[in-house]
């Protein structure tokens, strides 16, 4: 019952595929493409076009693009000039800003804000309540919690933007706060509710308020259920990824 | 103005009650019911379905129920497969996932999101911009203030989910972040932007991140306007609750 | 295409004026007041009525004041009772609740919830994700960030509101508990991820949780790129502010 082409807009220069579909009352600006097996639920908004558009009248749409086999669910909102990849996944009202780059296989969650001019990698996952602010450098398979937030300005307020720099297989936990002069390696843990600025090597364990090292994350004693180190944690997780974890041959993990 | 059935869908297995209304613009899903006198505002999805639903020719839409005397408002998303209690209040936005099981007069805030497969109580109150994981166990009588998140991995990313138990009358304050391996007593105050991980006994103020025990609520120095103890707050507050703070003969409070 | 007038409802009472453009399927309600060259784009709700609307039928709708010049973006939802000036700008899905009095040249973000019984002086930028509780006093030029949240109860739960009051050109970083018993002063700056209660005089440095007097501000090593002392900051910064930075001949600082 969702596909009804109510109150559906879409623009005569939208470019989209026959097979994806398109929810009720939702909205396709111009220069939007969507490709294959996408689905786009309903009261999206996708191309929305920025501040100019309504006061310049020279406002020039830059194109949007969403790859195929994606599934955007209700009330999202995505920019004009956001570029996402094939099978994209979103909770209900995430908004996607202009100039984010994201790559394939990403997920955002519910209220997820990605706030523009930022580049995303594959296969990473943002949970709900996610805030990732303009010009963030985001690697692959890197988890975002919730109520997590990439900040990019370290003397409030100035005009002066620095983004953050995470590594791939990073995970950061719930509730943490990383300044715009972080630059994270790869295969670290960032504990919850941690402030997190500076310089951390590949296989941090990364914990406080100012957060500090406090050792090899593949070191730490986090052990799954068959008493085996949880980290590098490709080994131990594999849903939704692209690889096997009881098949991984060459381990993925830091290199030593 | 805004009961006026426009671009209302209904499914016609929905059981609506008649003394029910349904406000412009919401969608309501096959196997849902609605109880007597519940008004539901504008722009809602109630029984909205899961990933299932889109990929998957053989989807079998779970039922929904939402009991009588509720207020949801507007934009929200209450999915397939949530059983509400009797006298819900939601704020805008609110998301309730599948298989939620909530007790009669709770309140859901703003953007407050319920991640499905948890259970929780009656009176409980989740303000805004609360998050609350999977598996979560909640009481009766819980109160949870905004940016609060309960998670429910402590090896992210693992495939072993632990929610966390919360009893009956405790309060979490602002941006906590509770651990999946949390388990708190009844009337318990966990502090602002705590967090909480591991076993509280009943009436104990919890506080710092990482949290720990500082004693025992009922003794701590917080005192009304009239020089009374605050807690066990019962005696103190009564709004909403069934019960008049001034005639409780038998207080309630953690057992001594 | 967005101004179609599809799906617009306004009504008879409210006072729009000729040049405010309203958005397909926003809905406005009794005795909203709509300034010159205003847009509201789609899907919002202006004077959206209290509980009382839906179960007394004497509910009487107070007036609802939008200024001159404003930017509602889509799916805001303005309540009956909040009086805002000129030049507001909205993110999306903001929401500003009863009785908030908010000044000109404001701008409230994404996710941003402003509670009600509010007063919020000019030129103060709320961005995303942030939560003002009810009877918080917020200056002039006071910026807050993501996830931090205003409180309003020291002793949960109680009948006993008390809003914080925050001094103009204070900053607020991302992730912040201010409790209700807060009272700031002016030109000061709360570092990221602190919990704040009691007083702090103007220029004060404020960091941590509980937060801690650091020292003065306008003394703390916060260099800009030309090795210039970056606070007060209005000698830095002045995009969209109301002086010109360079041209600046009293600064605008802390009293000495």
């Amino acid at each position: 019952m969702k596909f009804t082409n109510r109150r559906v807009q879409i623009s005569e220069s939208a470019d989209i595929h026959p097979s994806a579909k398109i929810g009720d009352g939702t909205i396709i600006y111009d220069n939007v493409k969507i490709g294959a097996n996408t689905i786009v639920a309903n009261d999206c908004i996708i191309g929305e076009p920025t501040n100019d558009y309504y006061r310049n009248d020279e406002y020039k749409q830059p194109n949007t693009v969403i790859g195929s086999d994606g599934l955007i669910r209700s009330h999202n909102i995505i920019y004009a000039g956001a570029e996402i990849g094939n099978n994209i996944s979103t909770g209900h009202h995430a908004i996607v800003r202009e100039n984010s780059k994201i790559g394939n296989h990403c997920s955002i969650g519910t209220y997820t804000e990605l706030q523009g001019d930022c580049e995303i990698g594959n296969y990473c996952r943002f949970q709900s309540n996610v805030s990732v602010g303009q010009l963030s450098r985001i690697g692959d398979y890197v988890f975002i919690y919730p109520f997590t937030v990439l900040t990019n300005d370290l003397t409030p307020p100035s005009e002066i933007y620095c983004g953050s720099q995470i590594g791939s297989y990073t995970q950061i936990a719930s509730s943490c706060v990383i300044l715009g002069n972080a630059k994270i390696g790869q295969h670290c843990l960032i504990a919850a509710n941690s402030t997190v600025g500076g310089l951390f090597e590949d296989d941090s364990f990364i914990h406080g308020s100012p957060a500090v090292y406090k050792g090899k994350l593949s070191k730490m004693p986090f052990f799954n259920q068959e008493g085996k180190r949880h980290y590098p944690w490709p080994q131990n997780f594999d849903r939704g990824m692209p690889w096997n974890k009881s098949e991984l041959k060459t381990p993925k993990g830091p290199s030593q």
